[in-house]
């Protein structure tokens, strides 16, 4: 029978040396501050146990990751009527990003990519009457901590350098697939890629994905099986950027990564996994979150 | 010895059945407006002789046309510096606007694609107190009616539907080639394009184009006779977006269009003309305009 | 317990209304005589059992599923350095194919797109003396009939229509990312694409995906468990062109399709299915083929 | 009154530095092997009279310029009807020469761009039983020269680097834009940009296009003088690549140039200047060659 605490201690001992590989994210100051030589890793199995190895107890901001849950929560709101304004095919190079949007008439390729994340935060920003609030209170419950917070440094820096995606939004709005106000939206998005938690605290957050849409702290159906399979299967095929391919041929499972070096990996039916390492490769995913679980990969079942 | 108001009425009974042809353009109600079946000429030689036939009196907002005056009065403050920021190519296609953009890393191709105009406009921001009132005295000084004014109705419907340069304005600012606020500069370029003149006045505007820079109305050195040169070689090579090429071939003569459906054309050491037509075609070019001076030019010695 | 021939009879009942959907393809006249209307299902599962229902006695060409094959024999040759040619990303639109070949310097984004697909033909080819034997007798091992054969008609009408690939090939071979005669390297890969088979022939040839590389007929470890794992995480992030995020989000198995209508899908450690139907979806996927897998797969526990 | 010869004198000592700059091309030996420092300098003016200066008994292959022939053969068989296999508009950068074009559909943007002189020599190639020799006796007609002849090594070197060309004669053939076998009309192509001539003999050649279209040698009407003026129109928005917005702003002048390190300028009414310099900029262009042009330019009148 597999052990998991063992396997996470000896993920941490054979990922120390990646640890200290590629460079923290610089493009705004708070990410910038990060040092490399750290590592955490915690996952949750379906029967609700956590495991975790490493510097558990250090905060980082979710970055890209919180698209899985805006995505889920828009999934919630609208259902399919989601796809008309957002598509679900891989998105090739980051060169594309405009390229792509201008040529696909506004419509961005898939969720996860920036373009794609933003409109889902204007769809979300239609039916919310205090988006920020509602986002970070869907992080509390299903992370099982009501203290989770947003680094407010983070979200204004991001802000401060929302240029290109200001670029994706009034491009997104020239072809009407926009409905609210810029930078309003811009705003709520920042925000909620700055709330700030531990490995363990987004283990949690992300239990649904591997229990069938169910949350393992708030017991609530998040989404239905179906979709959860659904976003599961999107987030295989999209779920780190241009390394998509690449973390799918070497991990095998769906995963979301954000530029703070954290990732989270699910196996269906088994665990959510969350690992954080702040240096990052040339796709600006952590080089010793993806060797991490890569190594994970090779010992469970799948 | 060439009788050019002959020339001209001659120009104006050939384009006739082409001044109901195209469409105008709808993408702001003002615009939308506009009648077809109207049609104006006039030039100005360099000894200062004005030509006109068709509806002269008529008035429209200069649009693009604006392009060639705001460059003119960047290279006036920047001379060859102004080449740092924006290129000197001819654009390719229309569907590359943000493609281009990107790939060029936020360097626009030439001054009179959108892209480049915007940062043109970006420039005079950075050295003019009042760009708007600065740029319309120009046009008041060298038209010689300083009666000029700006439609505000057309600047705030064309700022109203501002979407897709915000996008440019914006991907220009994330690889730092804006200095300005966006919505400023936006509104600035707004109303350089709502200027309204007849085609006397806006021939009379261009004449320092055929004058080695010299203008007939002000008698000002508005740039010197090399960079009028110049100015020259790139509305030839630009100056009609996508059709630049097929303008080259027909007419032969550098020249810039507005989609208000008025064209300015340039025949050095003899005459600025002017044209206008709303009927458009699917470059967004009067058709009756370019079927105007195509004529013209085979009648011209050059 | 699941009863597998119940299953795919009740999956036939339910696609028989698609079965008339879609066009057949029609580049090639051999392609343009199948007749909609038909529908086959096959399925291996890792016992050895084999189950069908349909149409199972009519043949096709393998086509693009044939890609599959080659792949699997040119990573037995030549291991991980077979990613020095060819990446393992999702390729974005069909719009694409020669710009991002261009972009990306003659390396093809993935094995399945077709530039992907002769890059590995030309490394088998450097490898095999008898290339197109080599690869039929592969067919015939693990499809467990030696009688299998190349539809000669098809190959020669693939040829004749070879341009565009042409082009493609030309283009990597500028770039010094293909070793052999362009002609010769095309002549094999089109008639790696002709061979022909029924569904149960085709699911039994990729038995070895859902068994840890082991072919069900022929005993032999064609590649590793692990090597087995990351070309099914290939297939399922690439396998369908620019369809391929919409089959994981509707099927949520790896696969690959051909424009002859058929599609293999793949449940590890459960079975290897084939379908056929040769009414094609606005992708080139067939329209009945997929609907049959998205009903299989929500029976099936995955 | 103006002094051509101490003006080619003058310039040839003004670019003697520039001579030494740029980089020869190396893709064949054939040109690597040509070594920089060297100059030369012809025009031929509308009565009839020749200049040179420089290394004036030189030769060198005409390489790209012989585009401007074969396209001005082809309008002499084809006439406006040619403009449906190939563009008239300038067309962006390099990176897009097979993005383009498949965009386009197999169109190329302008005559002057490898693929658009690759359909213009198969639009030849199906008028001509002879193709190779008719262009060489046109050249040499046009020259005054009957020994001019082709330089075998150039163009067998040419074809066996033929790779990329082909992959866009390929990608036309897709589409429908070419009609002749593809290897055979490459080899054409070749051919006639190995056409090995000095710049007396290349200015002579295209003495038509500054005298209305009648060549001051044979004495023929090679093209109407309004096709003249037209195709002087193309060569100055799109005869220089990706450079000619920067050689239409420095010269000013209709041109065309070539890898071998010459370029041909036309000043209509006045004369045809040829250059020749094998150092080369990063856009292909002759730095000697271009710096001469703008030279001469600044004491011609236009």
């Amino acid at each position: 029978m597999l052990d998991y605490q063992t396997l996470l201690e000896k993920t941490c001992q054979h990922v120390e040396p990646f640890s200290h590989q590629g460079e923290v994210a610089t493009y705004i100051p708070a990410l910038a501050e990060q040092k490399k030589g750290q590592f955490a890793i915690a996952l949750q199995t379906i029967d609700g146990k956590v495991y975790s190895a490493g510097d558990v107890s250090n905060k980082f901001t979710v970055q890209s990751v919180s698209k899985a849950l805006t995505l889920t929560m828009a999934l919630q709101r609208y259902g399919d009527d989601l796809w008309l304004r957002v598509g679900k095919e891989p998105s090739g190079t980051a060169f594309n990003s405009l390229t792509q949007l201008e040529f696909e008439q506004g419509k961005p390729r898939n969720p996860f990519i920036n373009a794609g994340a933003i409109v889902t935060a204007d769809a979300l920003y239609s039916r919310l009457s205090a988006p920020i609030h509602a986002v970070l209170e869907k992080f509390r419950a299903q992370s099982g901590n009501s203290n989770v917070v947003i680094n407010r440094t983070v979200a204004n820096s991001e802000y401060q350098h929302r240029y290109r995606n200001a670029a994706m939004a009034y491009l997104m709005k020239s072809f009407g697939n926009f409905d609210n106000d810029v930078e309003k939206v811009l705003w709520s998005y920042f925000n909620y890629c700055a709330i700030e938690v531990n490995v363990i605290e987004l283990a949690k957050t992300f239990s649904y994905l591997s229990n069938k849409g169910v949350c393992l702290q708030s017991g609530e159906q998040v989404i239905s099986a179906k979709q959860t399979k659904q976003l599961n299967s999107l987030l295989f095929t999209s779920g780190l950027y241009d390394a998509a391919g690449d973390f799918a041929y070497r991990v095998g499972m769906p995963g979301k990564s954000g530029v703070s070096g954290t990732i989270i990996a699910v196996l269906p039916g088994q665990f959510t996994a969350a690992v954080w390492s702040p240096g990052l490769d040339s796709f600006g995913n952590s080089v010793a979150g993806i060797a991490a679980l890569e190594y994970l990969a090779e010992y469970v079942n799948h």
